[in-house]
């Protein structure tokens, strides 16, 4: 008797999955310097030397229990108190080491905010266009999700309708910025107004509307600007980090969940965070990785290669005649696409070996998201093959 | 609104972990030498020195993103067939590399073949003693989970019990060999008439039983002799194993599920797995402990200390008059208490700073869990005070 629910999972397959397994195939076929994969969300740079020297020390310097047992239930207490320290003095906030949960990465960090603030049946809401593993992840909880649209101009999110859907049974409201696919970088105003809509909305039906926040993308932003802190604007908030893509570290499965220090329960959701993991089976992330990254809080990878990359590919979009909006962070970019049916437009494009996804998957027909963590002359070398496709079809 | 499903099971609070705490406390008080805490099973060897330098080695020679970037959704393909080579060479198996889907350890193993082969309402059967986090891993699938005595002496399977319970309703079957508090390894023989039995189960009630096989003890056998592998014995076998104890890593959570080859859905079922690590938000183990282990997938730390504390511990428990069976493998050894209140005896026994848990937290009354994974001169100073108390007191 195998649960059906996932064996049902595996018929919905994901679009991008999809889309880079073919791109994978072409590769084999026609070797990889002819295929232009916008596809994937994969950090190309590599990880920082400073992670990889705090890394190096402890192995050389560590007994073995230490770098290699158990993590307390609710993390290693390095972590905790250097990374409290670390955002405390980079937005101003004044988190203890008991409002940081170390988890396996933002993956980790969703499922264990979700499940903290929801039960059967609650709502939570995010706005369009989102991150298509938000559906999965709030359904696990027996929640459901509601999608606005974000303004598709700016996607910063249209209040009037946030005002009109919270209801009594919104539980929770789940933002993403910088965000994937838009590249949007909510700004202060965003934030406030947010925070401001929130707190009323808790007033009038009288319990907590949680927000979290998921940030994996906070240290990627251009034009030295920098990403507003989400929690510095609404006390409720769950603020969800992830090193994959700072340090460039995607598959080592880290990152933290930070508790306003002045949340409903601030001083047990960690406690609760480690019971949520009980259930779920998912203790701590990896010990030594905690160790190290509470040695390098700050540190992130070489970054700047993704606003190179990004600035060409918007310079090209505008010259070919796409209606787009210049990112402000990430390594993704939305322009809309030059006929109106995105997944025509995607599809036609790969018999060019352009490989990009159309932004139904994110939510919202019409736009495609293009990925530029690769090398800048494979950015170049992609453009020119846009280029042609546009010429030779619109 | 806080789950108060989780705000409950902060009350419901661990016993040992409670015990181990006090044991803490006191370690500050008096000193650490002055304690005798048998209560926590946490490896006290160093990690194997293979793995240091297999990772080490991955650090010097590999590129980033091959270390460092996400993995598959179903895991490291270098993982999966070193795990697979290396269990067919020992144990006999047919395993291909689709077998195999790595895991942050046994936790997230049992997380993973829990959902896939249960849904709302099934049964899982287990033998007392048992790990007692097994009962808030069934109560997160919404599986219940029944409880049958083994034989108080040896701490095989009573299948009488097992006969008469297997029901329409059963969907698994849980044991775990070498048994965590028992410290029993079952035999050929219990794993035969085991899987006969389920053979003949799964005909009558027309439909799939499965084995959940929860094996982080493997490789701690005593006397030379060796774990029969439980899945040659049965074909519907998710074998779950984890590397905490065999290489001293429980902080690096890493371990896999084995599918045996034949059992029902076999091809699909670490497909199925990823799909459950979306809902729960698990994702694959920390990439580069995954290509470091599949460097050395069959080194283990220096177990031996185990098997000496073990003898010490048995002789001695002998000599002092407790009835107790002679573990066959782990680091627990599980003797009667003094007194048939087994909370009773080891709450006068911290009077003597001697830490020892109670069995009722195990599912079966009238036993005591002593952990010896510590040094052998501390065992030895544990004994001096248990017959100190003993002599005192009964
Ligand atoms: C918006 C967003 N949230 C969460 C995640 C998951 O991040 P992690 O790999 O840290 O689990 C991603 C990864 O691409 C993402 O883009
Ligand atoms: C019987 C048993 N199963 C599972 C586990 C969990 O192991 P891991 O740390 O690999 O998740 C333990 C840990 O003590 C155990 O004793």
């Amino acid at each position: 008797m195998i649960n059906e629910t996932y064996k049902h999972m595996i018929g919905e397959k994901s679009v991008i999955r999809e889309i880079a397994e073919t791109a994978s195939a072409r590769r084999r076929e026609i070797g990889a310097g002819n295929v232009f994969d916008f596809s994937l969300g994969n950090p190309n740079v590599p990880v920082s030397p400073a992670f990889t020297k705090a890394m190096m020390d402890l192995y050389a310097n560590t007994d073995s229990q230490t770098l290699h047992g158990y993590s307390p239930s609710t993390g290693n207490m390095a972590f905790r108190e250097r990374i409290a320290d670390s955002l405390n003095r980079r937005f101003g906030m004044q988190y203890e080491a008991k409002h940081i949960f170390p988890v396996s990465g933002a993956t980790a960090a969703l499922a264990h905010a979700l499940r903290a603030v929801t039960m059967m049946g609650s709502e939570v809401i995010t706005f369009a266009p989102f991150f298509p593993e938000y559906r999965p992840y709030a359904q696990a909880c027996g929640a459901s999700l509601t999608v606005l649209n974000s303004d598709p101009d700016t996607f910063q999110i249209d209040f009037e309708a946030l005002e009109s859907t919270i209801n009594e049974g919104t539980a929770a409201v789940l933002i993403n910025t910088p965000n994937n696919p838009s590249g949007a970088v909510y700004s202060e105003d965003t934030l406030r107004r947010l925070g401001e809509l929130l707190e009323r909305k808790q007033r009038e039906f009288d319990h907590d509307i949680f927000l979290i926040s998921d940030e994996p993308y906070r240290e990627i932003v251009f034009d030295g600007a920098s990403q507003p802190y989400p929690s510095k604007y609404y006390r409720n908030t769950l603020s969800c980090y992830s090193f994959s893509k700072s340090l460039s570290i995607p598959g080592e499965r880290i990152g933290y969940v930070a508790i306003h220090p002045e949340a409903t329960d601030a001083d047990l959701l960690a406690v609760i965070f480690a019971q949520i993991s009980r259930t779920i089976g998912h203790n701590c992330p990896s010990s030594s990785m905690q160790l190290a990254i509470a040695e390098i809080p700050d540190a992130t990878s070489e970054l700047g290669v993704y606003e190179t990359n990004m600035n060409l590919l918007y310079d090209a979009l505008v010259d070919l005649g796409f209606t787009v909006t210049r990112p402000g962070g990430t390594f993704y970019i939305f322009p809309r696409t030059l006929e109106p049916d995105a997944v025509s437009f995607c599809k036609k494009a790969m018999d060019y070996d352009l490989f990009m996804v159309p932004s139904n998957s994110f939510g919202m027909p019409g736009f495609m998201r293009l990925s530029y963590c690769m090398e800048t002359a494979q950015v170049e070398a992609g453009i020119e093959r846009l280029a042609k496709f546009v010429r030779e079809n619109y």
